[in-house]
Parts: C-alpha cells; sequence; structure tokens
C-alpha cells in the first residue's frame, strides 16, 4: 500500500468515525479510554475535544497537581479519584482497565519517556508533536511501541481537517498540473520564561515546535521525502533574553527528488499567520490560515482552479478528530494515518535543518 | 540623505509629477523625448504608458526591423522616419536634439553594451531589470554614465506603484512592531525557445528574471542588504529540453544585519501568483498579487492591523510612472528613486545566491 492509497483509506476511515458507531459494526462498544498526560493547555484542548466524542473518553489523568488540577478535571469529566495518577504513580496506570490508550501532553523532552512507559503498561499512545528531541529518542518510542504491541500515533491534527482532505483531493484531480514549488511560514511572538525556550525541555526553538507544521504539511502534499536542505537561523531580539538557548528564526529550502523546492519560514518573534502556498504548472492555491485550531482555509490563487474549502471554527474540532482515528484505529486493528514512523521522518528533516544551519540538534 | 529620507523624499516627487507641469514651475516645458531601444512586448508598453504621460513622450525608435515594427510605431506615436535608427545606425542618435533619454527594453545581454554608448551619446538611460548580467557590466554602465554626467535609472517599476507606498507608509507607522521576517515567490510557466532561456542572453533562469522581484521588494522595505544567503536549485522538467542551460526553481534564504530574514522562491515552471508577506512583531501584511502590471493589492492578515490599497487595472500605468519620475529627476537635476545602484545591489545579492545554490553566475 502506497502513502496515496495510504491517503484514501485514512479519509475513509475518519469519514467512518463520523457515522454513528452501530453502522460500524461496533455497537455497544463502550468509548476507548484515554488517560491525558499532562494537563496543561493543549490537555485542556483535548480533554474538551474528548468530550464531543462518542468513539472516546477521557477515563484517567496524570499530573503533578494531583489535589487540585487533578481534582478539578476529574470532577469536569466524572473520573473517579482513583484514576488520578501523579509521574510517580504512573506506572500503575497499568492495573487500569478503563484506560486504553495515553495522549501525552507534555513538554517535548517528556515525550520519549511516558510513551515508553505507557507502552510496557499496555497502553496504546497518542503523543504531541513534535514526536520527541531527537530521532534517536523517536525510533525507541517507536521500538517499544512495537515490542508492546500497541499502537502509537503522533497528534498531526491537520492531517484530519477536513479542509486537508479538500486539498488533497483537489490536488489529485491534476487541477494544478504538477507540483513545482512551495511556501510556508508558521510562528509567534513568544512571551518569555516558557519551557518552549529552554533547549533541554524544548529540543530547539521556532523549527521544533512551529517550522515542523510546514515541514509536515510539505510532506504530506508532496508525498516525497527532502534529499537537499539549506538553512539560517537568526536572533533578531538581542535584547531580552528570551533566544539565549534556542533559535528566533529559522528559514530554510527543501529540495525534493522530484525537484519540487519549497522555503519556509518559521519565528518565535512575530505573529504570523500561519500559511502554505502550493504552486503547479497551472496555477497556485493557498491555506491561509493553514496551522490554527480553527477556520483553515483553502483558496485558488488562479483563475482557471476551483478550490474553496473552510474547515470549522470549533477550536476543539481537530481533537475530536484526531482522537476518534485513534480510536477507530485501535478498535478495528488499522493503521493510524499518522503513526510514529509520521513523527520519525519530520524529526531527520529538522535535524537535517540544523545541521544545515549549523546548529546541529545534539 | 539615508534611505529612508530618500524615499520620502521620492514619493514626494512623484506626487509632484502627477499634478501639472506647470505648477512645477516647468511650465511651457518641453516633454521629455525617449529613444526606445528594443521594439518587444516591454518596449510596446512602455510606449503606451508614455502616451499617456504629458511630461514625457517617444520621440525615436531603435529596431533591428526599421520597415515593419519600426515604420508602424512611428506612425503610431507620430515619430519622423529619421528618428528611426537600427542597431548599427544607433550612435547617431547623439545628435538627435529631440531625444533626451533612452529606454533600454532588450534581452538583458544587451543591457550594458546600449547603455555605455547611450551615454556616450550624452543620453539618459532608462534601463530595464535585471541590470545586466553581472554586477561587473553594473559597475561599468555606472562609471560610463557618470562620465558622461547622464543619469541612469533602472526600470524597477513596483517602486513607483501607489500600493508600494502605502505598504512604505504603513510600515513606517510602526502597526507591525519591529519587522522579523518576509517570504516571497515570484514565477511562471516559461514557454520554450526563448532568449529568456539561454544563458548567453539572460545570464541566468527565474531568479534573474522572476526572483529578482523578491530580492528587490525585500531589500526596499528592509531598507538593509543582505549579509547571509542560502539557496537551492531544482529542475523538475527533465525532459522538454527548455532547462539545458538556465535553472528552473531556484529557492533561498536571506539573512540581514539586523537579524531579519526572508524565505523566496522562483520558478520558470509554475505560474506563481507572484506576492510578499511581512511579519512583524505584532501581525502580518501581504501584497498579493505583488509584482504584476495591474491590481497589486495590500491587506492585513491580522485582525489588530490595518491596511487596505489596490493599484490600477491599467496594465500601462506603472510605466506612465517611472518615465514621469525619470523625467523629473532629469529635468529638476535630482536622483532617481532607483539608480544604477539600485541595479547594483541587487545584482550582487543574486551573484550571491547562485554562488549559494552551487552556480556561480560566471
Amino acid at each position: 500500500m502506497n502513502r496515496r492509497d495510504f491517503t484514501r483509506l485514512s479519509a475513509l476511515a475518519l469519514a467512518a468515525t463520523r457515522v454513528p458507531a452501530i453502522a460500524q459494526g461496533v455497537s455497544k462498544a463502550k468509548p476507548i479510554g484515554y488517560a491525558a498526560i499532562g494537563l496543561g493547555t493543549i490537555s485542556d484542548l483535548f480533554m474538551r475535544g474528548l468530550a464531543k466524542s462518542q468513539n472516546a473518553k477521557v477515563t484517567a489523568l496524570v499530573t503533578g497537581h494531583p489535589e487540585t488540577k487533578g481534582k478539578k478535571y476529574a470532577a469536569l469529566y466524572g473520573i473517579p479519584e482513583s484514576s488520578i495518577y501523579t509521574y510517580e504513580t504512573f506506572d500503575r496506570i497499568r492495573d487500569n482497565k478503563d484506560v486504553d490508550a495515553v495522549y501525552v501532553g507534555l513538554p517535548n523532552s517528556m515525550h520519549r519517556d511516558y510513551t515508553v512507559r505507557a507502552a510496557q503498561a499496555g497502553k496504546h499512545v497518542l503523543c504531541e508533536k513534535p514526536m520527541a528531541i531527537s530521532s534517536a529518542e523517536c525510533r525507541e518510542m517507536i521500538e517499544a511501541c512495537k515490542t508492546a504491541k500497541v499502537k502509537l500515533m503522533i497528534a498531526y491534527r491537520c492531517h484530519y481537517d477536513p479542509t486537508y482532505l479538500e486539498l488533497e483531493r483537489v490536488l489529485e484531480s491534476g487541477a494544478l498540473g504538477q507540483i513545482q514549488a512551495f511556501e510556508s511560514a508558521n510562528g509567534f511572538n513568544a512571551r518569555p520564561n516558557q519551557w518552549r525556550l529552554t533547549k533541554q525541555y524544548a529540543g530547539g526553538g521556532s523549527l521544533m515546535d512551529m517550522g515542523i507544521y510546514s515541514v509536515n504539511a510539505i510532506r504530506l502534499f508532496t508525498h516525497e521525502e527532502p534529499i537537499g536542505y539549506t538553512a539560517i537561523t537568526a536572533t533578531r531580539d538581542k535584547t531580552s533574553g528570551r533566544f539565549t538557548d534556542v533559535e528566533e528564526s529559522m528559514d530554510f529550502t527543501l529540495k525534493f527528488p522530484s525537484g519540487i523546492v519549497a522555503a519556509v519560514g518559521t519565528s518565535y518573534g512575530a505573529n504570523m499567520d500561519g500559511y502554505l502556498r502550493i504552486h503547479g504548472e497551472k496555477g497556485s492555491l493557498e491555506l491561509s490560515p493553514a496551522f490554527g485550531y480553527t477556520g483553515i482555509h483553502l483558496k485558488s490563487l488562479s483563475k482557471n482552479i476551483q478550490a474553496d474549502a473552510t474547515s470549522s471554527d470549533d477550536q476543539t474540532v481537530h481533537f475530536t478528530l484526531e482522537a476518534d482515528h485513534f480510536a477507530n484505529a485501535i478498535r478495528t486493528n488499522t493503521p493510524a494515518r499518522t503513526p510514529g514512523e509520521e513523527g520519525l521522518s519530520d524529526m531527520l528533516a529538522i535535524e537535517a535543518i540544523y545541521k544545515a544551519a549549523g546548529a546541529p540538534i545534539v
């Protein structure tokens, strides 16, 4: 099965998650139970997304603050206090029959450990991106899940967005002719004093956190892996102390085996409105915004090409879709659309970009 | 006078060219007479633009086809047949009192020779971009015009576009905060068998012809010169024979002294809708289309920033504006906004990009 077939299959699987469970022959199946590991902003969104799912629900919590955050979310989602874990007691989750999978919403440097520990506890793993802070860690995670016979999916939420699926359809229709080039940017003006600005926790700066969206989308729409890289890093803010440990801006180019090229910008110093342009022989398409939680918008930039789609303004919809997709993959024992190998491929590209910029990842 | 002051002054000068000549103290002055050298598509647009000017007119023609093209345009613009020159008789233009300046609308490799010969004939020179096919040629042209005490302007028509001036105003207002990054692309799907695809005539491929717009605009809006370059070149079309001599696609990054970065794509294989995005601390602006003859459009991508302007749909307006600006510079003996030095700066950047890509210009 090649990647294009896989994409089609996944789109069908995604569509299937939207129909009542009974129609899929899984009637009366209880929802897939997720333990949320880390109760920060992204886990909050994930749990709100789960609350809208018929196929999945949050059934356990892992937090450093069990008495405060833990009890708050337990009350909100009807979770028994016995299913609130700390990082120390986490491994006991093995014995919790209500937990089928974990959602890893921790700082990047903790993804590897909690993925491996969850796998060893026999739980499937849905892990946030970037998958880890090095390709070596990614490989460990893939191996641990394989050994434990659990599924590993990386939370590339945009893959499950209906506008992304529509863009794939337009590209496959041949409306652009041969695809030639991409540009993309993604970034925000980062507040100081957060784990994202510390290499030990984040693994890198804007590239690791925001540029990954561009890298992933370009890999998705080319159906190729890059073979050439150039990159340049820059610090514009030399005074606030935000960028003593990780890069502020990283601009890079990618070259693919077919001759497709991409030029990408990413920054922690600019409130970029993340976007993606795709150029073909016959004209151009734009996703703008391309990477946000809401309102991803596809339009044509050429009179001769038709394309128009806009995603939901519900900021939890991506989380519902990705959690449902993984629930379906678990139930039907089918591959997730964005498995660990997808996270590894991005990490290999990110390492190559850092290397090209003269700032190796390790 | 720094570049920012110069920009303001030039904007005033531009505004001045739009009011009746009498208000500028040049009443009864006869229009500046231009000789059009080369009668291809771009010269046709230039002459149509001149026809709408009160300050300038076409008064002579230089062509390899005096009996056909020459007579056709002479009849159209009321030019005496004695003012039709061939490339062999061109130097006699020295004796034509109706010719104040020449417009060089030739293939890139001929810009140097005809600029130098025009200067030696005592005529001011408005030369198309790219200024030449190497920085060495650019320097020769600047020197020749300096020696002959004639003005040299490069036809960067976008500098004279009202939407560009509005964008400069918005940037100077500080609405974006500090500027952080740019992306841009420009290109078209080139038909085979044209001089643009032959290095001897064009000096290079898509970068030289289309990427120059992005380079020039980014230099304009940063008010800085790049100090770091990376580039990657690629050929997607390996079968048609179009790209045996020059590059099809070139993607590159630029780094500026302040820490501003840019990521740019250019191609002869894609009908890109040339555009420019500018990211600041507070949000982003977009020019799209950014480089066309008509309808250059500025919009804000951020709710907190106001910006909205659209240029004329008259495809000759840039030519009228640039010809008027140069006419005014000649009459008032003031610097042109886009002198030879501007063309040289772009050529130095282009050479650095080719070098970074491993494809030196010479």
